[in-house]
């Protein structure tokens, strides 16, 4: 299957030997037709979820992924294209921006009569861990990282979220479309071909669920979404902004929990990343790249992050909620890591070392 | 000051030559009166709360807690007892158990009209980071470690921790008393001596917060406490059962989002810490030395942990919320480590490779 997208992108779509499907996203139109020639296997089963009655939250168990493979060498990297010697999860010679399915996801298509039970405390039963982890090869060059991208090559980036966005909320059983890039073994990279990765999940995480609750009671109060009050606040404040342009903005948030934090948002809001129009998916391309140049200039060393795409549920608060990037790293001076530790990771009580004023100054003082 | 309390320790306060208090808890009557023959300076001013407006949660900043001690060398462990060579935070040349005020608090006394701001959106106000933080030195011997410490030893730890708790409970600012030990470099552990801290919090943490809206829901629906139902759940279904005694169960959850994360729990239910009685108390150390041996033993390496005893808040759910002690460990196989990434950390999605029964099963079968 063949497709035109937005920014002259061209998806090609194929099957891998064992079933699962690869999206070619391409900045040219090009004949993609290289057949996967390994004999895998199907994907093992489906995990669970269970609840956990403390907080009332879902956990996924997926026992099968415990001996996934763990930073192997290049020579062996499943995300390299492949080679006349090495089949690799990317069967073409050549690439220049891919999606598949995680080969051992969390998370996974259903039966077609799967429901998420409702939440009883003690009494929840388990369900099927319905959703999808994606991987998104962001370029075939192992060596290189986001940051160091083209232009051209970050938009083809932003295309196949876009549409990967798109099919995933059309699925019934997608509450939440997540990508998100791990960055460096600090935050458990097993794999340090430059890649992202989509989770799209069957319930509203915790984290959404809270945010979803803020930006509809701003949205009760006020009649604004609460994102385009937080952008004004931080062009009132401006000590805070890292970087603009005619259509983003790029900021440490007032009440940052990492050392390094920066928000990028649009400036016309939207609720989620497939309604970015023309205008927000070209400028997108070059702040994106400034901003993760600052967080690798600042101590000069390639910075270890997560890079999170917040937007809103594809069932609800899409009038309250906003799209927006948090990139967040954990490292607060070239040898200290910032580690969630018991205040944070056991009460989600965050401590700040770093003044976010102070953090914002030093991203913007990086000499790119 | 001197004072006797349960298990037969007597606590006395001394004064910190920059103001901080120290106090000694032992398990015989003894002088403590050594004076601290440094001439340090008051501690540095109060960090401040800053309110993330996206998901209305309070964030301390404590910007003067950048240029901390970090790993010391032996030699300079300022949790060591004192030496004619060497002046470390306990003035004494011996100790059994020793509390004081972190050296660099995160949150710390406040001036005495201080109030919480209520929550208001971005309206809401900073307020100075009101709380406490406290180290606990569990033994002068370098080291060691929790586990190893004698049952006489644990003991005496438990009549500190018992007895700020009920301390820091009177304070008119503290809401939530989090007695916790972050153990290994793994998880940030600037200082390698076995210590515990005391977080004492002017406001609920997040997690509490939610762990405290299950708990009052379930007792308004079944008019019992939670985790009493939890805990029977855990001994019908038995099989997460890690070990028990008289008063105490220990068990790996149903939803357990570590790899290995054990849960003791008294029987007999109590609100918080300084309710544990007599029974309760002198039957804890034998079974939490043997859990954290249990976690040590399998992979047979020291594991890093984070050990965290919730219990009710100050000043709300005393008859819905239970005290326990939940340990984690970011450890899932020998050379691999549990990473708080993407989905656990942006999302508050967890994603567990191993199923709670195995992990359990693994934990029983530890030969002590």
């Amino acid at each position: 299957m063949k497709q035109v997208l937005p920014g002259g992108v061209n998806r090609s779509d194929l099957k891998l030997s064992d079933g699962r499907t690869i999206s070619y996203y391409d900045s040219k139109e090009i004949n993609r037709s290289a057949a996967d020639q390994r004999n895998d296997e199907a994907q093992p089963g489906i995990g669970h979820l269970r609840l956990d009655p403390l907080v009332n939250e879902w956990v996924s168990v997926a026992s099968h992924r415990q001996h996934r493979v763990f930073l192997p060498p290049k020579e062996l990297c499943p995300l390299c294209a492949s080679t006349s010697e090495k089949l690799t999860e990317i069967p073409d010679s050549d690439y220049e921006v891919v999606v598949f399915t995680n080969r051992s996801p969390a998370l996974t298509t259903p039966a077609n009569n799967w429901k998420l039970p409702a939440i009883n405390g003690l009494d929840t039963p388990n369900a099927d861990a319905a959703g999808a982890c994606e991987v998104v090869c962001y370029t075939p060059d192992h060596g290189t990282s986001f940051a160091k991208l083209s232009e051209r090559q970050i938009r083809t980036v932003l295309e196949a979220w876009k549409d990967r966005d798109s099919a995933l909320s059309k699925l019934p059983f997608i509450e939440q479309v997540f990508p998100f890039e791990n960055r460096g073994e600090e935050v458990g990279v097993t794999l340090s071909h430059p890649h992202g990765q989509i989770y799209a999940y069957s319930f509203l995480p915790p984290r959404i669920e809270k945010m979803l609750q803020a930006a509809q009671d701003h949205l009760k109060k006020t009649g604004r979404a609460l994102l385009d009050d937080v952008i004004k606040r931080e062009i009132k404040d401006e000590k805070r902004i890292i970087s603009q342009n005619s259509e983003w903005i790029a900021y440490v948030p007032f009440a940052a929990r990492y050392p390094f934090e920066i928000h990028l948002a649009p400036k016309r809001g939207v609720a989620g990343m497939s309604e970015l129009d023309e205008a927000q998916s070209a400028a997108f391309p070059a702040i994106a790249k400034e901003i993760l140049a600052r967080l690798d200039g600042v101590f000069g060393i390639e910075m270890a992050y997560i890079a999170s795409w917040y937007q809103a549920p594809v069932n609800s608060g899409r009038d309250s909620m906003r799209l927006h990037w948090q990139i967040v790293s954990v490292r607060r001076q070239p040898g200290k890591l910032k580690y969630l530790s018991g205040s944070e990771s056991a009460m989600g009580a965050f401590i700040m070392d770093l003044e976010p004023e102070q953090s914002a100054q030093q991203l913007r003082e990086v000499k790119l």
